[in-house]
């Protein structure tokens, strides 16, 4: 196999010609003009789009040996492409609908070839806008709970699922989350990123030393509790949607994890959204219909995916041990717990670690910004330290209603 | 490499005297000629003593590819070799007074060099015969909480430890314990062996449905909650002891799991020898005693064990989450309720399953015999079932206590 090459649009139309007349691939018409453009930030990943003259296209995405964004000359494994293109097939396979569909992959090259999604909007982009998805959170819970599901002990033969943990072993990426959710948010960091204004309330939440050890069960468990194959990075800018589509992209911190890490972090990129709407909104009566809009999505986010896991554990679970009666409730009423803790980090480390929204970043007044970051600061906070008392679904949306308002 | 082959005694000879020649290993003088004889029970492993003039002896230890014991022609992998010289050695570094010492490994050949501790007697047999050894506790304490530790979240990086669960995935020996812990004794399976006069007793227990949720709670831990590089295997057959010395041998079973599962089978075959002592010694002194020197065993194991793991989290924990104050107590209550649970399920699966223990099926009485597992079957389903109510070491005393009595 040829050596890894970062490719340019030449490079990129190149490999795709000789995939199509040599491969065989379904890509495009042999006798079709192919052009190409980068369109990538060119931190982490090279990101080209390719078409024909029909406009038919494809997007060829290349992994970087190295990522700008994260540190300074922060190397990166070029595995985690691999890692992305076998999520995204892996998912592909069990939620085909909401999983962006990959085409081709070549792992010595670090590319992977995916359906264009470019007629839909990144959610992020789309929130910040206070644009409303109806069916958002029924195609996440759907995306998250058969996902999930379908690679957990409930299911797979424990030979099946020890060997997908090791192939899906990312301890590069992996650790970029454990430094960024659970160690740099509780000490002085250099890659710790707020406002001065920010840092008594910083160094109390960082003195809190309840706060400590909630954050430290949750570590162990992102650490060492391989329940499922997670997406790892389920952020607002990871989701494709229109009104009626859903497409999960880019999972490639994508490990075997604790099932409520994922909707955890996607339910926390809501409530980023919901509080930095504070100071976006200025029309009350706006805002609270599109606060409405969020909460509601949030909650059946939620419902659905634990009565689907629910659901799933009760008619499809092959393990005759973990048939056991009230097993399924007992498990996730764990993951409710676990859901709860991760979201509250990842409002805490949206706020003040490394990496940022654009939800609250990008709201132009300086005060309005730092109250909205007061607000999720001290949200994420109660989230982690009362994730434990929440017995249920119910006590958790209680629990949110009386931090929001 | 060469093929796999079976050995001989004259391979084994040839083999040593081989390596003594040409990679110039330390086991004998090249001048000496060497004997040999097989003197394992052949179902698992083929066992040679490979001796000198003077009498300076090794042991060669080689994996076949089935195992008898455990069923019908069940095929087993030559991987568990591989696994068992990696495990010793990893625990050798660790605990390396208490570990039997790898001398040369072949994985190819499914073989392994190794001290001779023939001068020593297996714990099970000694203990039969009621003698005791007052450093037992201690020895076992020190080689769990220190190989425990040293493989844990707490000390490793994250990336040393997901390449070390890799490296010891051990499917098809899991399963084996998968089966014959939790998925066997809980229905009727022709694996399970027991008298026809057990049966009401087994069938009350196989109806209780708070022990199937309570064992599926530990199933799922032992799928997936890769704590620590477990031995897998700590029964009493797996320990060699004389008054001043005991080694682990054995650990093909080794792989990542939860830290309470081997203290928890240590325990259980104490508490199995203890039972059955109700049959085997009549005198009523003798037998108080020799209860009261196992159950000291039990209790100063199970303290120095905990003791030695707080200590280390206290001054060797790397990771900076896990030494938040609080969480190293947090996470051994953890593990001494796990420790109950499987304490409790090596009790009912050496009762009423397939692999039954010597202490009790060498009692020559039936209705002795029959006593002691009645006593056997109980104390391990009430272990099961509370050990979630033990929030620390002395609850657990007592709840023992109260059982055995």
């Amino acid at each position: 196999m040829a050596k890894y090459v970062a490719f340019n649009a030449q490079h990129a139309i190149d490999y795709i010609k000789n995939l199509v007349t040599k491969d065989g691939y379904d890509l495009f018409d042999p006798e079709q003009t192919l052009s190409a453009y980068e369109f990538g930030d060119g931190n982490l990943n090279l990101v080209f789009r390719i078409s024909d003259e029909q406009s038919n296209s494809v997007i060829l995405k290349q992994a970087l040996p190295y990522a700008r964004c994260v540190g300074e000359s922060w190397p990166l494994t070029l595995d985690r492409a691999r890692i992305e293109a076998e999520v995204l097939l892996n998912h592909g396979a069990l939620s085909p609908d909401y999983t962006a569909k990959v085409l081709h992959h070549n792992p010595e090259q670090a590319l992977t070839i995916l359906e264009d999604l470019g007629h839909l909007q990144i959610l992020r982009s789309a929130q910040i806008n206070a644009e409303q998805f109806p069916l958002l959170a029924q195609h996440v819970a759907h995306y998250l709970s058969y996902t999930g599901f379908y690679n957990s002990d409930f299911y797979l033969t424990a030979q099946d699922k020890k060997a997908k943990v090791s192939q899906f072993t990312n301890p590069e990426l992996c650790q970029i989350t454990e430094d960024l959710f659970f160690n740099d948010i509780l000490r002085e960091h250099e890659r710790n990123n707020y406002p001065s204004e920010l840092q008594s309330t910083v160094s109390k939440l960082q003195n809190n030393a309840a706060l400590h050890l909630a954050i430290a069960k949750l570590k162990a468990k992102f650490l060492s509790c391989p329940q499922t194959l997670l997406h790892g990075d389920m952020h607002s800018g990871s989701i494709f949607v229109d009104q009626n589509t859903t497409k999960m992209i880019d999972p490639e911190f994508g490990f075997f994890g604790p099932v409520g890490f994922d909707i955890g972090s996607f339910i926390g990129n809501l409530l980023l959204n919901y509080c930095a709407q504070n100071a976006r909104i200025s029309e009350f009566v706006s805002r609270r219909n599109y606060h409405s809009h969020l909460l509601t999505c949030l909650q059946e986010s939620y419902t659905l995916f634990e009565q689907q896991w629910l659901t799933l554990i009760a008619e499809q679970t092959t393990d005759n041990n973990l048939k056991a009666a009230g097993y399924g409730e007992y498990f996730m009423q764990q993951v409710l717990q676990d859901a709860i803790g991760y979201c509250g980090t990842e409002l805490i480390r949206r706020t003040i670690g490394l990496a940022h929204v654009a939800d609250i970043d990008g709201i132009e007044d300086a005060q309005a910004r730092l109250n909205v970051q007061h607000h999720t600061l001290a949200l994420g906070e109660q989230l982690v330290l009362n994730a434990h008392t929440c017995n249920n679904k119910e006590a958790f949306f209680a629990l949110l209603i009386s931090q929001l308002n």
